[in-house]
């Protein structure tokens, strides 16, 4: 059973008591969803009925409220970003909650050549293939499979069902018929880098595929052969980039984006949800649609499109007026 | 080796014989399709020709021919809804194939903290994590990963590879890092829904990601964390939910549709495949494109879309006249 | 370690040999990156730059150069094609490397009544089902799930987490309740035939889902019941093909392509990237967009499209000046 008294989490997130410190918490949950037993967090005016309303024993705050009505009866933290503390008590919850195998579990596969690194976890029916490196305090779930040569930063994450080092998709067509490549590269995935439940990311044709450091992927993305993704992007579950694309750092993928093979996607792009990208990205650039457009021409076009059936008949009749 | 006679097939769909009730089959198969050994069905007059030439044995036909010319030398089986008739005796077949595992097959990995329900069957390669809770007469195929705290209800069908309780996609963003929001909730999945092969359903950050009572997903589905999905939905293949959207009963998701988070899908909503949803949807709405718009109008959209290029040149004759 | 002589390689390519024979190479890899113990390949002008800064000691070139300055100093290999010479030798390196198991491995689960072939390895985490066949030389790397009565030709190579069996997605529908029609069909994979990780492919409802010989499957792909696809196609990552629609040989798919089910596609089509296919595809047809034109209309459309503002400026002042 957990139970973090609300003193014990001002400490932890550096924040100031208003209250008993002495009440304690069993969990946490949204303003609207707490039970009497949970932690909640306040941090934007338009839910402050929902502050008034919450069940929540103890509450997260801004450090300045600015007159908004706080709850009675309640123990306060005041925090300077209540969001992010209420992520730190997650955290602290999830430390108590946890049931993680200790170290590699017996019912995972890993080769004798395959190195793993001090405190990392593997669950049941993962496979850590030959010669495969896994740096420190990595965390992969059950049934994750990483392929021969697969090199593993450390404080690396990787939900269930994720396949790193599978072949690329390379074949040479003579006459109509399609002759495998063989793909002897290799997967890299650097420091701090999540990884979601049944990804697939492909090994190289030769030479490297490489995800960059602190870069966060959702699930059911895929990643093929000689892809280079920098780091701190953001891709989205159900992304495709296709072969040897380069990916810059602080890139967003939105859901469901398409990217060719062999374009450049400069730094802190943003391609939104369900686009096709077909050319090079210039850095900084927000784009949506198939293909893409800077967004703001794409939600202009896409407006006027709305309006087409309007325009064709005004056409018509300018038509038959004049030609 | 299965035999089922017409006489028996007849008894178990509530129809009548016409013919030999003595003669057994060993299978069921379309009318084009079957061999003599075997069960067809016949339900749409676009068919005739087809049930004059099957091999088929047996054929389920409806109460009311209105003088569609029957085969002879078959035996019939006269019922109120031909499909359903044949689905029935699908299901008798499929009874005498199955060869399932007796319960939690010993390849399967159960934590000691979860609870099993009677007749759930479980095949090898399972995940079933700490304190999960199954219902009774489940069946989860290989491979199949319940992360801790996931809650299944009964008569749930699990297909093979599919991932439950994987954590949330959540950050907070800080600098341009990107820190892990921990994912404390869990996923509730109520009773009679199935889920398709390599289907990804995300634990919630705190309380729950739920599918409602008889909704049916289909492969490689993505639902992310804190989604809500009602009674009686038809999710097919490919689809995408963002975080914190409610889906409501009897709506249908086609193909390669994805849902951007925090809106609400109205009751008995239907949107086209392929759709990009970036708002909120009205109950019963039937919505097609990116973004989505009611499909008649779509439809229309599309229709002067494709006019474009005689739109573009009117127009410029026009201009060239007037301007 | 790998070793691998100029010469050795030289006669396994069919090449000619210009330069020290002796020299050996321990991989392979692109001009650019290729380190001095590494052998490359040139096949386009536009790479004459890279082939004149290579650090590769072995490089594969045309037979004929045509002038192309040659960098010194080099062993070259004259071939007829540098591309398809390369992937030769890439398979020569790969043989060196590999670390299959012998056969199947004691981690893999195959049911008594299963039947494998010889020369077939598999890989741990593998689920081979009751009455399964698979032929010769096959490859299935961890984790595949080969449900009950699926059949696999010779020489198939199957990526990990591939779900192959898994029933179709059909339900029946009565008074909103959707109703599970059995699934007794099978999946049947002819010779050749690679398949992705965690690609899905469902069994038929009766009869067959049916991939043909020589067809090559990327990553996150499905094919629903009773599909049937014909011989040397491409399908690339993401695509999605609804129930029972034929595809035809040779047909490319490019990424994240959506087939609506009971479709035809005709032999050597080629359907681009994200696209929604909607009617029936004559034989040869090149087609884009959701729904489907032939790409040279669809290209002229979308030009057209990024006009909108301006034609839609242009009509309101015709308008103005007229009605």
């Amino acid at each position: 059973m957990i139970a973090l008294s609300a003193k014990d989490i001002a400490a932890v997130v550096g924040g100031e008591l208003e209250g008993d410190g002495s009440v304690t918490v069993e969990g946490a949950a949204g303003l609207d969803e707490a039970s009497e037993r949970e932690i909640s967090f306040f941090h934007n005016t338009k839910y402050i009925e929902s502050l008034q309303k919450t069940r929540a024993r103890v509450v997260l705050i801004p450090k300045q409220t600015n007159g908004t009505p706080l709850p009675e009866g309640k123990t306060l933290i005041r925090v300077d970003n209540a969001q992010w503390a209420f992520a730190q008590v997650l955290g602290l919850i999830d430390q108590q909650k946890q049931h993680h195998p200790k170290g590699i579990h017996p019912k995972a596969h890993v080769e004798e050549t395959a190195v793993v690194g001090a405190g990392t976890i593997i669950y049941p029916g993962c496979y850590i293939g030959h010669n495969v490196r896994i740096g420190e305090k990595c965390l992969l779930y059950p049934n994750v499979v990483l392929r021969e040569d697969t090199q593993i930063g450390s404080r690396v994450i990787i939900q269930a069902g994720a396949v790193l080092g599978a072949d690329g998709y390379g074949f040479a067509t003579q006459n109509g018929r399609h002759h495998k490549i063989p793909q002897i590269g290799r997967v890299v995935i650097e420091d701090d880098v999540e990884i979601g439940a049944n990804v697939t990311i492909d090994r190289a044709t030769t030479g490297e595929t490489r995800v960059g450091a602190g870069t966060k992927i959702d699930n059911l993305v895929h990643i093929a052969h000689n892809v280079r993704v920098g780091r701190d992007c953001l891709i989205v579950a159900q992304v495709g980039i296709s072969g040897s694309t380069k990916v810059g750092n602080r890139v967003t993928l939105a859901g469901q984006v398409g990217i060719t093979g062999h374009l450049t996607i400069g730094d802190g792009a943003v391609i939104a949800a369900q686009s096709g990208v077909m050319n090079d990205v210039e850095p900084g650039a927000v784009l949506f649609g198939t293909p893409v457009r800077p967004i703001k021409q794409a939600m202009k076009l896409e407006a006027i499109y709305g309006k087409l059936e309007e325009l064709y008949e005004t056409v018509k009749q300018l038509r038959k007026k004049l030609l």
